[in-house]
């Protein structure tokens, strides 16, 4: 399928990318090459999109969205960058190419990823296109759902779950932390780069918590019951691994109905945007039935 | 020796760096865990001090110096933790007690560098004690000499220097890199934060710059003619690791003379500041002499 928001925001946001990730040549250039392959690497952009839309519902400046989903993208990136390396994942490839660490080694990989998100906030912070104090606020907002109390949090309940059997309450928490936050903080940043008031930035945490919540939910459905082909990557990697999944705890009915209810209420969260979100509502629904 | 600056900002970085770093209790208590016990690993804290220092020379408000000297603590911590991982420097020792990754293995290691450095920027963009453009560019001052630009570029251009035998000119970006990068954002932010105008910003990046320099100086001086008893650490490993120093490249008095004259401009650069620098005179002295 095909959806505005997707279509006409991704080649905004490698655009952006693009840009805010050129430097000029120098002694340290291997680091700078890394950055540019793993942000390269690609993906759908759900985030950065997600930032944009939500700036266009609260009437904000397309400019001022675009640096912060850059941004965003670049804390989304290096994420995924140490996720891989050998003392955590240990994952060889990421989207059909070899990881960073396999292509530039564990410590040019390492830099990289620090590299990228200490430029995610230079990014942000040179933002001109809003007044300081939406600009501020939305670093702290990215910082902090980055953060110790958020993604990385997330990363930590994730590790020390390994080999055990951890229950709904844990396991929705890691959930929360390691998926949702990241999503949220896109929504979030998107009104208040917009300046919009409280009621729309909790309705914007609301949807991104509830997308974020379906979304992992729908990927641990999938990863048991589709074929490698309709998934385009090998299936049945979380049952191998023994990992804890909603499908292990809830039973395939029970995830698919909690992964309804989730998207019900990302859905019904909207409600509060004057602006047209058909397009946002059609995404969400595809995003979490993966149709995308 | 003991010195005003030191003395009396010391204890209130230890305080703040406790105040922000204090978390509820969490599902990821050892991450937490690993950065306090990093940041807690003390050293002298010269970058906050200066930070302060710089923000009194301006007639700034201590509370918002305070908060960006902790932040700016939190992310050389983060560098250190990083530097000493098995894929990096691989130092099992830090300041006389088990690296990050020794005690709490690497993957938590990685984990507590990255929230470090993400909880910097929280701090940074939480200060409200300060006007936001005063906020917003510190902080793009910090990330900008924190980043592939700035410090981790330095960290890049030392691994890639490793038994290799490199000029003059590398060395000095590879030391104006690591070093000097994280010293002069101290200073020009103890500015920025205080509202000063660009003719001191300059004075003050001037200033960090030049004491960064003669400070690596006089390390690799001291590497090579101190007793382990005097500088209280193994001496004579830069030789031994046959790692590229001023002194192998200028000779004893050759590094001599180039610490003493980076240490006049770090002096001279002082003049702009109508506020009394005699303390910060004293320790650049002291600082450049190592007689700390």
């Amino acid at each position: 399928m095909t959806n505005r928001i997707i279509d006409d925001y991704k080649p905004l946001v490698e655009k952006a990318l693009a840009k805010y990730l050129s430097f000029e040549p120098s002694l340290y250039d291997t680091v700078v090459e890394a950055m540019n392959y793993s942000v390269a690497g690609g993906g759908k952009r759900i985030r950065p999109c997600l930032l944009l839309e939500f700036s266009r519902l609260c009437g904000g400046n397309r400019a001022a969205a675009l640096q912060m989903a850059a941004a965003l993208e670049m804390i989304h990136t290096y994420s995924l960058i140490h996720d891989d390396l050998p003392a955590m994942d240990n994952d060889d490839m990421r989207r059909g190419k070899p990881s960073c660490h396999i292509k530039f080694g564990e410590d040019i990989a390492i830099l990289a990823g620090d590299a990228l998100l200490t430029h995610a906030f230079y990014t942000a912070a040179s933002c001109s296109a809003a007044p300081a104090d939406a600009v501020q606020k939305s670093i702290k907002i990215m910082a902090e759902y980055a953060g110790a109390t958020g993604m990385v949090g997330g990363q930590v309940i994730d590790l020390q779950s390994e080999n055990k059997t951890i229950n709904l309450e844990i396991l929705t928490t890691l959930c929360e932390l390691k998926t949702s936050r990241l999503i949220e903080t896109a929504c979030v940043v998107g009104c208040l780069i917009a300046g919009a008031d409280e009621a729309h930035q909790k309705a914007a945490f609301r949807y991104g918590h509830n997308l974020g919540m379906a979304f992992q939910i729908v990927d641990d459905i999938l990863d048991a019951t589709a074929t490698a082909e309709t998934l385009g990557k090998p299936v049945g990697s979380d049952k191998e691994n023994h990992k804890n999944t909603f499908l292990t705890l809830l039973g395939l009915e029970g995830a698919k109905k909690a992964a309804h209810d989730y998207t019900n209420e990302a859905l019904s969260a909207l409600e509060v945007f004057r602006e047209d979100t058909t397009d946002l509502k059609e995404l969400t629904r595809a995003l979490c039935s993966r149709r995308f």
